[in-house]
């Protein structure tokens, strides 16, 4: 109990919600919980240093551990990275599957896939530039698009895919397999444009969105002409297979 | 005389071709020479070493100058990476406008836009990843987005505008505006997937360009429909204000 005591103290000393604190209130061994808080304060960190300034040895004093014992659960910082991208994309299904439940119109649930993933992000705006020239090589290991990302990559292709499954209007069949991973990368790209923006409230960001969103509710029924479908899907296969 | 020989005797040296001699062989006075010089062994510095590896030092050098008079022709190694970006553009427009000139067809000029630019950026592919790194914050002075890169930029834009004007087929006149500019991003984007390209030749790269400008020949006329007009040219114009 005394790690987690710590871990407490620590929390309610910076300010910290309850929610940001679950992950080491409920590890079970000391190494576990030791793990957790480690995480739990790089997160934190990330949030409130952004990530040039977040470095292992702040976060072991932090956390009251040796730096011998961070990089023990963790071998670098990008590995934390990996563990805030998770976080992140964890509270985007957390956010978006109820809003789901409450509509069938495709673009509608498109739309929510999309603006709870930016809501996620917001946080994070200020410290943007930074994380994005440490991810956007394709040789660094928190591109998103990298085999160590894979798995909170999969959260927000299979929240584009449960959107459209889920919804009424159905597309032609041929589109089910490269179109969420390709949503995804559309996502990456608002994420891309929502770096850049200066806009008070990021009302840019919103806007483009909220327009694309509005030209693809006027082109879809488009998608189901032959002479388009075809290239539309190999381009789509085409954009869905990149990878870091 | 003295440092034109020494520029000629570094660029056989280094097996350099007679276009990349051409800025420092031009040059009127010492001062002009010897800038010229500096420009050119960084530029090919660039090629050679990539983004990382190329110092002020290294040039200051090879060019058989001191750091300070590098420093006192280009403040930084930013600057020479602009010198880059334009003398990139330049050479892209030289290899446009003859094939422009033999196609009045508006997606075949736009896809002679798109290719010679690529093919720009080849020579530079192995290190792109650092020059991503490097430019795409929006704090960057080397974005290609910023103010500093407005002159290479606006080559680019005025490329895909006089694509568009010098086309056979017409455009809804509101597109003549912000086209140009969301063009130019198209192309960047192209870029981006061009640095995640692991396949032989780019030829990924080149599918995706081609199905890109395949899918915009057929959809092309649903572009007069009015009902996608005002919500494209929206969403163009949007997209065409990005600045870093």
């Amino acid at each position: 109990m005394r790690l987690v005591g710590e871990s407490l103290l620590n929390m309610f000393r910076n300010g910290d919600t309850f929610l940001n604190m679950s992950s080491s209130m409920v590890a079970a061994t000391k190494s576990e919980r030791t793990r957790a808080l480690i995480r739990d304060i790089a997160l934190r960190s990330f949030r409130e240093r952004g990530y040039d300034q977040t470095t292992i040895r702040l976060i072991a004093a932090e956390a009251g551990v040796s730096v011998g014992t961070t990089n023990y659960h963790f071998a670098s910082k990008n590995d934390l990275v990996q563990e805030l991208y998770l976080d992140v994309q964890q509270q985007h299904r957390a956010a978006a599957q109820p809003l789901l439940a409450t509509s069938a119109d495709l673009i509608e649930r498109l739309g929510i896939v999309f603006r709870t993933g930016l809501a996620q992000l917001e946080p994070y705006h200020r410290f943007a530039p930074e994380f994005l020239s440490a991810a956007v090589s394709p040789r660094s290991s928190i591109n998103p698009l990298s085999s160590d990302s894979s798995e909170s990559r999969e959260i927000v292709v299979g929240l584009f895919r449960e959107a459209i499954t889920g919804a009424a209007d159905k597309l032609p069949p041929e589109f089910d397999e490269g179109l969420p991973s390709a949503l995804m990368l559309g996502h990456l790209l608002l994420a891309l444009f929502w770096v850049y923006d200066t806009s008070e409230g990021r009302e840019r960001t919103s806007r483009l969105l909220e327009r694309g969103l509005r030209l693809l509710r006027l082109s879809l029924p488009l998608v189901r002409l032959r002479v388009l479908r075809k290239p539309l899907r190999e381009l789509l296969d085409l954009i869905a297979e990149v990878q870091a």
